[in-house]
């Protein structure tokens, strides 16, 4: 196993004095993901859960609909190659691989989308299969952050939860803020775990490529730490994704689709 | 002009009070590059200087090598595409395009460089323009932060400062980190403004991603308040970039090429 983070000796100054210490950088590691033999993607990650991210990079991109599509996958981490063995690649991928959703007037689609796979893996969240209070975000979003080890000591990853409200949760961490929600998307795909009835918790931004992964893995709130964007909300709006932001202390903001969120007072 | 945010409704919790409050959030919006005619890339970024972000990142991609090999660039604000003439792309370019630098071994060079377009765009720093203070990377860090008014609106953006130690700053705001820095390039490109000579200040992590693109820039200097990587500081080493990071309050840490550096005390 390649480390996730290494110590290394770093000139530090503190009020004006400057003396090496010993500090801990997290690590970058490039995997090149080949499908039956060809290059199809290099993904720069922090080196634990690689095989669930691969497995959940695919399944959002929409190469594969569901875990069983692949036959066989090798993680050569030693030398940064996954091989992965599809009998049959979802052939609407192929055909609109990077297409942009519409190209004729605003340049933007109503709905958020830029380009068309986007649209056709996104799930629509049209049912309410859990609801929260605001306590209960603040409870996961100290309980993402108390786990976040690595954070801590490096203060250069990012970290994601899913979550029930029993305190069940699958953790993962990476440089990339892609990677740790594809890690968890990958796991839940290979372990045959239920989504909709959890909560995904993050600790960066939300910008319209993150709210699409979210769609994609098929969850139904998203809570972070941080703020969205517009384009993204768009997108939470049209696909029915609850989203929380800016959750500090005592105070959070609820954006879209305030039905599942349970008021207390 | 698209604006780079805008007002929303959002129901706001705190201490247990829920209530609806207008808050400003910040807007993604898609670019499509067309290179004479043909689609090349679709960028998401802040709706602003954009005509120097597309310089910025096709110099930084290696596809142009100067600004005056673009013949013609045409913002086409609200159909959402850049066209562009280049009448000689570089050969390389096409040549190698995500091309893996180091196939045979170990996954990664000993440099940090992935792909070998960065390699053959990444300029090496052997000389010594500039050198700073720690005072002055808290300075600089302090102008940075407070002339970041959207971020401090709307907490959804990332800010970047190309600086002289005389007070003279060109500073550009993204929602891509990366896009900060192409839009930087891109102005310095177009009026021919001397970079080496200048210290590039982030408010992101320098990942190697953004450690490349100081180096394809030409900077030797890069001040963030967040942590580097372990693959970035590889490659500052290598290129011989003065990497500076985790810059708060009073305390900084220097990770590569503290020749740069003017010890005080």
């Amino acid at each position: 196993m390649k480390p996730i983070e290494i110590k290394r000796k770093v000139l530090h100054f503190e009020s004006g004095n400057g003396e090496w210490i010993e500090d801990r950088i997290v690590t970058e590691y490039a995997v090149t993901v080949k499908i039956n033999g060809e290059e199809f993607v290099t993904m720069v990650c922090s080196p634990e859960y690689i095989e669930d991210m691969v497995i959940g990079y695919l399944a959002s991109e929409g190469i594969i609909k569901r875990y069983e599509e692949i036959e066989n996958i090798w993680v050569q981490e030693n030398e940064g190659y996954v091989h992965v063995s599809i009998s049959k690649i979802n052939p609407f991928y192929q055909n609109f691989q990077n297409k942009r959703y519409i190209t004729s007037c605003c340049g933007m689609s109503r709905q958020g989308f830029v380009f068309v796979n986007d649209a056709l893996t996104a799930k629509k969240m049209d049912a309410i299969t859990i609801k929260v209070t605001p306590d209960d975000c603040f409870t996961l979003m100290n309980n993402l952050q108390g786990s976040a080890d690595v954070f801590k000591k490096t203060g250069g990853v990012h970290n994601a939860a899913l979550c029930d409200l029993d305190g069940n949760t699958i953790t993962r961490m990476d440089i990339g803020r892609h990677n740790a929600l594809d890690k968890i998307y990958g796991y839940c795909l290979k372990n045959n775990i239920e989504i909709r009835n959890k909560v995904l918790v993050f600790s960066g931004r939300i910008s319209s490529e993150i709210l699409l992964k979210v769609a994609k893995i098929g969850c139904e709130i998203v809570v972070s730490k941080s703020a969205p964007t517009e384009l993204a909300l768009q997108a939470a709006e049209e696909l029915g994704i609850t989203t929380i932001g800016f959750v500090r202390h005592s105070s959070l903001n609820v954006y879209t689709c305030p039905e599942r969120i349970i008021q207390t007072n």
